[in-house]
Formats: structure tokens, sequence, C-alpha cells
């Protein structure tokens, strides 16, 4: 028997989802990229929610690409084999050493622990690399005219192996590494990557799981955040400096994104709890949404 | 800017939809046939809760079909029209302008009004009765050897209709009258005309919503709800009169169903909130559930 | 043994199958759209015979959409229930009580009985009104401004559950009540709904069977029948007077049809028996056609 | 102006429409197999009476697949170049430039002219032999244990190019030629070939097109005429010599084809106007009438 | 147990497989039509070489459309039956028992006869003229205003038949006989049906097999050979006196083709062995090739 | 100008490509599992010659899923690390660390190395692990009851992705990494893992790439070699010893997959150049040959 108590709970459970109506009739059959990383992909309980988070989304219908990067794990594992790292113009010099290190953590280690964690919750998922089905066609990134060894940039994208993945019921997990013509690997911004997927999938929403609240107009005031730009706001902010320092770049990508035709783009704070079900799914979802016009 | 309050809160609601992943996956895609009756029809609060139970389902890949009664309406009609029931057996005689009556009601009216509630939630819903596209064939039904006019029961059900809609994406709703191959229209129980309609279309689920919490042993004890019965226990306890009075025939209706291929059959209360939900998202569920057998 | 005469019959029979080779290879796969009204709806005989041509004309693989008035039935229904009919700008006032009854004759008398009809000759038919799966969307009409209750006219017409129909080989008959966004209901004009109806399908043809012979010059001389009117000519025909009183509504709906793309429009005369497959099966037709240009 | 006689004719021919509906119903996707020979083949009036039938019943949705003979054409062109017929055990001797002969006859010839004839109704034809799409596998038929050259009997039908015709909507003319593993070509009885292909096809009906009215009792009383008989009536008439001469090897094919799982077989009389249509859409049919049982 | 010697020669059949890659990736799922006539229609070994040519390119999966002509068969068949030759401005008059005779040689024997070469290699084949399916439509060629009967100029080309047996996986034969309207025979040149087919099917490649080794500066100089013009080229070469005679009207075929859309067209040499596929995998190729610019 | 001596040598390559006709026939479309291990692995000529045999069968058709082992690398990788190996009952003992490392090497460098060699012949191809949509659901093996870590046997294969991968003209490459229902990974044996999914897919042919000729009667006399054996014999010869040492659980595997339905599993030498094409284009086929019964 269930108790007075327990039913009216489970009533508050039941109000709740239907208060999700209106976000799952909107957002079903829509392709959202995620770009995982920061404290959600090393904190044991923060990954756990985010992963139940994203197992609920692929459930309700909306079509999942995530995008990862390789956070602390590259480095660990470089020092381990006693590489040491060396920088050129700010950028990580990869020798072909590094690069097979690289791929290793990057496309049999990350990629198969993520693939494993969404599997955990019964959704079925694929983890690849850019380089399978000529997915992310990369050429050599020169830093200011530098070589340094294996960093590439995106050329093009191939959609075939996400969409044939997508088309199977399948949640695609992709490491960014790409291959030129010749079949060399190269090591891609994780960033970029996923700006490049979310364009050439015509994505609905690209999110940026961050460890910040969102783009602030002080960083030390967490009341500050800016909750909505449009892209003209957001190269002014950039320009008059109040986006400034490691944060310029990744709103960079966010305009990139909309200007290539995301619909919204967002910088969420991945440390939350169920912070990508906040975003779907709440009003004013969570960070700083990016999108063309923002008086709509 | 989200208080903390607020966010609070849209965390353990985001916790809720969490919990629902489990059901979601096992429901999916799977045919549930509700008999839709009661205070659930009467009650403007408890109608518009329910409404929004089925949309939410419906929306989640869940196939809803619905079968609905006349409830109080058409007595509330044949009065103002000045027919005065007259019983035969314990059935309504129906004539040839009762008969009018009661389809103008259940097709005309009921059947588009729930239609009509349905959508509110951006569920689009069709109304047909058991005429359209020949779904209930029904021949005369005899009280006793005694012929009291257009009262029918179902000989056999076409499917056709209902899943040209369910593929279609629409949630057929159905008027409990059938037609004999004269062209003849009747009134069917509604209930049966569920059974039929449910073991037709070999549904996973067949929900009687109804104004009882379920089968009790004694109706006056609420803790003595039985929340289980496979269909031997079911038989036997009509026998030992621990089912009584009108619950027996839809007793014997769940029994039916279970032995016709309906995985679960459930008669729960259409006064509790969102009384569906809890139905399906619940471990315990609620009322009482009837299966073929009791220990798996 | 067949006898020399009956063989000169059925030989003369063959005749005249294969002389509707050539109309049938015309229409087989278009959408013909049928507004069904006046004495065809309520003389028996007539009305056995329109539905036999009408699952002729399906069975020969034209798309049939039959859009039905109320006919006398709503007058009947609602003196039975002592309601007294009040008028307002030529309009009748329809108050909440009036429409419900409205609704009921149309959506479970009326449109169920056409089913019935034409399920009787074996083709499977389904019957909604523009209620379901949101047909028809429609907003109060003013009468010169004057609010008149439940009147209304459409605003937009969804086609998918006419087409879904259509696709799984099922004759949709249609009920003139729309709904607003609110879920109000509306009684329109069924000669309207017919034409929103036949340009949203992008209709080859619209019949209007009605009680007139068509349009004539003269109304007391047969012979003054027009058999074709470009619409130029059907909007000179109104401003000098040839086309007057009740005819001029109806002829207004057929210049619209033919401007929203129908490419023929029809009067015809739904006494004459067999009158759809004379207009389908002669060169000549019955009625009045109307369409873009007379010369062709 | 239609004049009234005119259109109590059309009224008259409209009626005739409407009573072909049950048979329209009846045949709708079935397979109707023709075997075309004798005068309807070479009298130009019937011939064009016989290809408007045909026409007809493949636009109301009639699979139709036509097997022909070689009529008189195949002498004619014979004697034409001077080939002295020669027989052995009843059956000709055919050589390899009588073959030659044969073949550019059947599938050159009439092939091509009943495919063009069918066309000038407007009706998509493709004329194939037995040996495209290695549709008919033949080996030599020994007349006794004589070798009379390449006279073939029919090993298996492979029905992908029919299947693939009537799949693109063409109707299938098939000359009786047919192929080994080895590739040489074989002149096959085209009533065989008829039989084998309905066989194969699981046809509704086989027709077979001839001179006669039947099988009549006594040859020279048309009212002698027997309209149905089960196989094993087939076989005991043939046994009592109520059917004998030419009329044998007929009979046995259609007890073959019932045999095979073709659900009727037909003798009919080429020689009269419209027979065709006579036989699918009266009640009596005309001709013969082979089935499995005679009293269903 | 395989010997060193055989082992080495197995091994050097791998490499010519392996080699083959680029040309079977660049082909598969074009449509190439090969226009099949000279000595390559006469003698047994080449003619067997050609059809392994064919069978392999098939099974590779590039759709081979075959179109064929008379070669040397008519004449004979035309003497056999002491039909005189008669010409008018350098074209035989065709009278209607010539076309007769003509139409039997080229639908009833020369098609088949190539069907049957080439499902001798196990690839079904389908042969058709070009009046099946009303192919090819053709009119009444006038030889400078003179009516020489029964050759016809192509008006229109219908590729339905064509695309139909190409989707069922069957290799379509193709015999140069169109129909008018009234359904009338006509002989059309071989060489232009394909061209027209080619382009109504925008072919990748129109290969026309020829008893020359392509378009020589100097004929009796094989070295003088062309192996690539474009249009412009080959015009210049025609006013050039370049070409000239029969090569004349076969390079216009060749620009023509290229003209309405086709890829490349190739003049090759039917007497070389395997000549067709030297031309699809060599880099060379064999022969003259013509595209629209030579300098691609 | 091509000379004749070239001419010469192409005809005779055209002669090669058409003797594959009869073995493109016979795979077309089948399913073939490889086990690619060994020198073909290490040695780089000997593996893009593979690659370019895997890259032909493909394109000719043949569906091929690719099975790998990690061969030196993982040692090579462990010791990189100082990772000192541990073995108990003969198989190596795989904590965690371990597990973490043959994981990266096998999904994250061989996987996509192989990806990476099959694509530089245009191919697409996909690399996955086990552990991508739950392929190869593995569990804990013991070694002789004594715990030696992340090492799994295999318990059941999902073939969906790789039945979606070849769906979408991809090549799947398969590490055998497997996991269980918790989410451990299990390090599983490569050829169990090609015999458990050769048998999921019910694959025509399995070929194990080693560096041995096959299974030899003396392992030092080459002309021993056992080219055919049935199941019967293997098990027999196992018994007899003249299987015997590393060979033995080769051998097992293959009566394993042939008794589990792959129709004939082999035992080729990669050592030798296009030995994947040797062994489907040669009618000898090299190594030895495992089938239900060995007289077929």
């Amino acid at each position: 028997m269930v108790t007075e108590i327990l039913m009216e709970q489970h009533i508050n459970k039941a109000k709740t989802l239907i208060e999700a109506i209106p976000y799952i009739k909107s957002f079903r059959g829509k392709t959202v990229v995620i770009k995982y990383g920061g404290s959600a992909m090393v904190d044991e309980r923060i990954k756990e929610l985010m992963m139940k988070d994203i197992a609920l989304l692929k459930l309700l219908g909306i079509e999942i690409v995530l995008v990862h990067g390789g956070g602390p794990f590259i480095n660990e594992n470089l020092q381990r084999l006693n590489k040491q790292p060396e920088f050129k113009e700010g950028l990580r010099v990869t020798d072909e050493e590094t690069m097979e290190i690289v791929e290793m953590v990057l496309s049999g280690k990350i990629n198969k622990e993520i693939v494993n964690d969404i599997q955990k919750n019964g959704i079925p998922s694929v983890g690849i690399s850019g380089k399978d089905g000529m997915t992310l066609k990369a050429r050599k990134l020169l830093a200011n005219g530098v070589d340094i060894g294996f960093v590439g940039e995106i050329e093009s994208v191939d959609t075939k192996v996400i969409e044939c993945l997508l088309g199977c019921g399948m949640l695609p997990v992709i490491a960014p590494v790409g291959r030129d013509e010749e079949g060399n690997s190269y090591n891609v911004n994780a960033d970029y990557a996923a700006v490049a997927i979310a364009s050439a999938l015509n994505a609905q929403k690209l999110v940026f799981i961050t460890d910040v609240k969102g783009v602030m107009k002080d960083v030390n005031d967490p009341s500050s955040l800016i909750t909505l730009m449009n892209i003209k706001e957001a190269r002014e902010n950039i320009e008059k400096g109040i986006i400034s320092g490691g944060m310029i770049p990744k709103v960079e990508c966010c305009v990139d994104a909309v200007e290539s035709g995301v619909k919204t783009v967002h910088i969420i704070d991945g440390r939350v709890e169920h912070s990508m079900l906040l975003e779907i799914f709440t009003q004013e979802g969570i960070g700083t949404m990016f999108r063309m016009n923002g008086d709509e």
C-alpha cells in the first residue's frame, strides 16, 4: 500500500513531468551538439548526472551528438611516459610520439569511457574519432608560421557516419582527431570541432559544458551573468574588453556557430547538477545563450 | 537571474525527470488502451489533468488509444427530449429514436470534446466511432432472449483505421457505437469495446479509469486494496464473493483481456490527480493490476 | 445458359464500360472534393444512387473527399428541443446550447449516416469533423460587426488527417465544424469549408451537389443553362444581374476555388439520378462548370 | 445542351458502370493470365475489341499477363521461305532454320504487334519472350522418344521479369520461347506456357481465349455447354468420352492449372465481342469454368 | 598443392585486380550506353569476349544499356525472301513487307540472340524494342522530301521501361524500332537511337563499337589515331576534311551526344579482344574519345 | 599511342578480370569476417597489399567485417610504461592499469590505424570496440578458477552497430574489447571474438590471417599442407596429435565457427602477397579450409 505522503510526493513528481511537455514538444527530432569538457568530465558524481541528462534527452527523441576534449588525461599520460611538454607560440608542440599518445588517450580511453558511461543508462552509443568514415578532414595548423607538428585545423566535415549512427538510433561520441588526404592524424581543438560538426549538421543547439557560470560582466560577481547575447553584442563586448582572456576564443566559437546556422549556442556551467536538463527544460535556461538576434 | 532557491527547485525537478528514464524506456512504442470514464470525464479539473497525462504519454512515444463511454450525458440528453427510460432485464430498451440520441451524444458531443481537450495540449487527435472504417462489427444483443432494440455486442474488430491513425502520429478516440452488415447502428458497452480493441491491437496495457481505488477486500477499508491478481485468483475471488456487485463484470473484463493477450490490465482511480502518470511512472502503480501469472 | 437476348444486353453493357476508359485514365489518382447537400441528402433513393456513384469513383482510383452540410436536420433537432431560432443580419444566432446541438447533429448524426451509407457499398470511410486533427482552424465571424455567437469562418486548413486517411485507402467525410486556438467550436459554412479544403488539397475538381440544374440565364427556362464560365464571365454575370439571389454566394465560392488553384468547379443537380457519374463520365458533363479560362 | 433522350441514355450507362462495382472490388490487385489465341488474334475487329477489354481490366487495377501463341503466322512465314513442314509423332519437326523463323515470328512480329495494339489504348506494355530474364527454362521434348528438334517443354518459370514489369505498371506480353542451360532456344506450347506462368504467379484466373463456346456435351448443340466443372468431373468427362479430340489437351491444361493453385480456369469464346469483359463482369461468365470443387 | 609457379601467376593476377580499384570506384552506379555493331556482332569469338566484358561491367555495378543495329542479318533475310533492295536518296526504301522483315530480324532474332549471349554469363538481360513501353517515339523520315516508307527519326525517348529494368537488376538490350502515335512501326538508325537513349538517361559514357581503330588523321596510318577531341576540334576536323566519308555521321553523333549531356563518347575498335574492358579499365582507353572540353 | 606490347599486356589483364566473374558472382552480398593479425599487421608492405585486397573485396560488394588483435603493440606499450608482465595459468594477469593500456592500444591506436589504412584506398571505414553499441557482452574469465583480472570471455554479440555500419556502406573494424552489465571492460581473445561475430552475422566465410601456411601434417614440410578438412576430420586430427601445440586452439575456433553456422572457415598465410584475394579468387584458395562436410 502506498501511503498518503508517498502518494503526495508521486503526484508532485507527475506535475513536474507534465511541466516538461512544451519543452519535449519543441526539441523532439532536433539535433543538439554537446561539447563535453571540464569538471563534468572529471568529477565522478557530476559526470554520472550529466550522462543521465544526456540519456534522458536522447530518450525524449532529441538527436544528441557529443564531442569531447582530452581534459587533464593527456598531460597525465604524457607525464607517465616522461614526455616533456614543449610549447611554441602558446601551442603544444606535437611530435609523432606525442600525437600517438594523444590519439590513444582521446580515441582509446576518454572516448570509450564516455560511451560506457552513457550506455550504463541503457542508451546505445558509438564512439568514433574524426578519422572514422573520414568525418573530420584536417590540415596542419601553423602557429604564426611555425610548424608545431601534428596540430590541425578542420577543413571540412563529412557527416555521413554521424547521420548513419543517428539513423540507427545510436548516440555518436566524437574524439577530436582529424586526418588529411595522406592519412596523417592531427589533434584538433575540441571546441572548433564541435562548432564545425554543429554547423555541418545544421544543429538546433550547440552547448559548451564549461567550468564557468557563463559570460559575466565582472568575473567575481555571479550576479553579473549575461544570460543572452546576439552576435553583434558579443563582438562589441569583446572589443570593449567586457569579454576577456580565455573567454574570448570561447565566445568567438559561439559567434562562428551562430553565423554558420546553429540556432542557439550556449555556455553552461557543468559543475551545476543536471545542468543540461536545466538548460533544455527551464524557461530561463542557465548560463549564456548566443543567437543571431538578441530581441527575438 | 535565477535565484538559489529557484535553482534548487529546478534541480529537484530535473531529478524527477531522470527517475522517469526506466519507465520511458520500457513503454516506448508499446500500445496502451485507456477506457476513459467516471469522474475523470465530468470533473473539469481532474479531466484537464488526465488529458495532460495522456498528452505526455503520447509525446513520450507510447501509442495511446482512448475508448470512452457516455457518462451521465446520455441520460441528460434523453431527459431534455422527454424520452422516458425503459428497462428490460436490467438493460436499457433502446428504440430507434433513443439510439439516434445516444449516437449523437457519443459520437457528436463526448467524442469531439475529448478530442478537443487532448488537442489543447498540442497533440493531434482524431475522434471516430466504431462505425468508421467498419472498426466495430456488432450484432444485436438479446437480454435473456428479449429484444431490447439497438443494444449490440461486438463480433469483431477491424483495426485498420486505428493503425492508420497511429501510423500518422494521431491519437485515436473511439466512441462505442458498432454496426452490423446491414448498416444498423448499435450502442455497445464501452468496457467490452475497450477489451475487444485492446485484444485486437495486442496491447501492452489496458487501463480502466474508474471511480474506485481498485478491487478491495472490504470496500469500506481502503487499506484492503488488492494491488495484484493473476487471473486464477481473480476468478477465485469472484467465486468466494470477495469481488461482488458491480465490480464483477469489471473484473471479468480484466480477465477476458488478459486471456486474449493483453499483458496487464488495470483498474485505477480516476479521481486521483495524475492517476495515469502514477500508474505508468511509479513502481507500485496505483489501483489493481491483473496479469496472467501473479508471481512474475 | 445465357440467352441470345441476355448476351446482347451484356455486350451492350461491356461497350459502356469500354467507353469509360478515357475518363478513368484522366481522373485516376486525382483528388475530387464533393460538397454534398440538398435533396441528394434527403431523398432516400437519390441518396442511395449518389453513394453508389461515389463508391465507384473511389474504386476507380479517384481520391474522393466529401464535405457535407446540415440540411434540414439541424432545424428539426432544434425544434425537438424547443429552441427558438433567432437571426441577426441574416445569420442564425448560435448560442452555446445551439452550437452543442448543431455539432451533435453534424458530427454525430449526419456525418456518421453518410459514412454508413458509403460503407454499404463496401468502401471503407471515416467521418471526422474539422476539429479532428485540427483540420479546420476557425475564428468567430462577426455579422456586420455584430457577435452572433459560435458562427465561424475558416482561417486555415491542416490537411494532415485527410491525407493520412486517403493514404490508407479510406474515404474521408468531413463535418463543417471548426475550432480556434482556445478550443472553441464554430459552425462554419459547408460551401466555404469545401472551397478551403479543395484549395488546400490542390484538388482537380470541386463539385457542389445542389437542387438546381446549374447557372441559368433565365431560372424559369432550363434551356438557358450556362454550361461553362471562366471566372471573368462569372464576375460579369454577377455584375450584370444575370446571376442573382442565392446563386451569387455559390458562384463566388466557385470563383474563389478556381482562383486558389482548383482546376474545375461544378454546380450540378443532385436530383438527377447518377449526377456525379454523369459529370465525370460524359463529355458534356452536367450543370455549370467554372474554370480559369473559358476557351481551353 | 444535353437533350432528354441523351440524358436518359447517359443515365442508363451510369447504371451499367454501377453494376460493375462488385466485380471491380473482387478482382482489383488480382493476377489474371490470359492465353491469347484463335480468331481473336486474326480478325481485326474482334482483336481491337479484345485489346480494349484488356486495357480496361488493367486500368481497373487487375494485374494482366498475356501469353500468346503463333496462330497461322508461323505457317505463312515458313511457306514464304519454301520450308516444307515435316511431322513426326504428330509434332512438327523443328530444325534450326525452322526454329529461327518460328522465333522471329513469335518474338519479333506477333509479340510486338500485340504490344502495339494494347498501347493504342494508352496502356504501356512490354513484350518479352520466355528467354528474356531466363523466364522460361525449357528442355528438349522427345516425341515418344524421337528427337524432333527444337521443341521444348517447360522445366521451371522464373517470374522475376514479369513481376518487375507488373511492379512498374507495365502489362507483360510473353512469347512461348524457352531456353535451356546451354542457351538453346525451344518452341514451347503456348497453352502449357500459360499454365506454367499462371501457376508460378499464383494467379487468380487463367483464361484460354479460343474459337469454341467452351466444353459442350454435344459439339453440335450450343445449348449443351457445360458452364462449370470441378477437376474430378473434368477427368470423368474425359474418361467417359464426353470430352474428346482436340478438347482433351485443353481440358488437361485446365485441370493442371487448377491443381497447381490457379483459383479458376476458363475456356471462353474469343469470337464473341468483348468476351473477356463478359467473363469478368457478368455473374454467369461465359464459356466453361474449371475449379477445385464444383459446388462452392 | 599449388605449385610455386602457379602461385606466382595467381599473385600477378591479384595485382591486376588491384589495379582495377580506381576504375571500379569511378564507374560504379554510372550509366554506360553501348552501341553494339560491326564485327563484334558477327565474329563468334570476338562476340563471346565482348559479352563477357559486358557481363563483368554489369557485375561491377555499372548500369549497362545496350543498343544494337541489324548488321548483315537484315540483308540476308531480305535475300532469302527474294526482296530486291531499292534505294532512294541513299536510303533503303522500306515498304510494309520490308519493315515487317526488318522488325522480325531486329526484335525477334538479333535482339534475342544478344540477350541469350549475355545470359550465358549469368547476367539476367531483357530484350525490348523501342516500341515496348513506348520507349522510342518516332516519325516518318523524308529523304530530301521523298517518302521512302517506314524509315523513322526519333522524336522523343520515354526511359520508363529502361529504368524499370535497371531498377530490377536487369540489363536492357534495345532494338532500334520506334512507333508513332498511330502505332506505325519505323526502322530507326541504331547510332541515332543510342545517342537519344544516352542523352535521355544522362549517361556517363556512350561507346560506339565499330570496325575502325577510331578517328585517324590518315586512315592508312594507325599511328595517326586521334585519341581525344573536344567538340570544337571535332567540328573543325570535319570542316577541314580530316574527318571524311562514313566517319562524318559517326562523329556528328558523338558531338550531338556530348552536347546533350553525355560526359564522354567513344569510338572504339570492336575487333580488338576485350575492347570494352580496355576502354573502361586503362588510363589511355582505346580509340577516340569525345568530350565537351579537350583540355580537362 | 598505345604500343603493341602494352596492348598485349592490357589484353592479358582484361582476361584476368574476366576470370574473376564467377567468384564475384558467388560472393556479392555475402558477409566475410576477417581476423586480421600476425605479420600482415606489422610488415608495412604486406599490410599495404592486404588493405588493397580488402578494399577491392568491399568494392566488389562483399560485406567485409574486420576483427583485429593487438599484435606486438601491447607489449611494447606496457614496456614503455615499465609495467612488468605477470602470468598465471598461462594467461596474462590484467590489472586495471594494464587493462587501461591494453584498451588504449587496441581501440585508440591499432584500430584507428587499420581504419586509416583502409581509407587510403578510398573505402570509408569505421573503427569501433566491442563496447560500442554494447556489441560484445563479456564476463570475467577465470583461469582454472583463478582471477586474473580484466580478461573476459564473450557472452553474447549484439550485431546492431555492425549491421548499421554495413547498411550505410561502411567497413567496420572491431577491437576485441568487451563489457559486462556493470560497464567493466575486458580484454577478449581476438580469435574468439571473430568466431562469435561471424556466427552472430551468419557469415559466409571467416578467414584467419596468420603466419603459417595452414594446417600441415608435418610442420617442417610445406607440401604436407591439408587444404580441406571437415569438422569430424579436424577433431580426429587433434586427437591423433596431427594437429598440436598452438594450432589446437586455432583449429578449435574453426570447428566452433563451422558448427555455429559459418559456411567455411579458413586459416591462410598473411605473409603471402595478396593472400586474401588468392583465397577468394582462385579455385584452390590458399591455406586450410574447414567446413561441415569435407566431401561437398
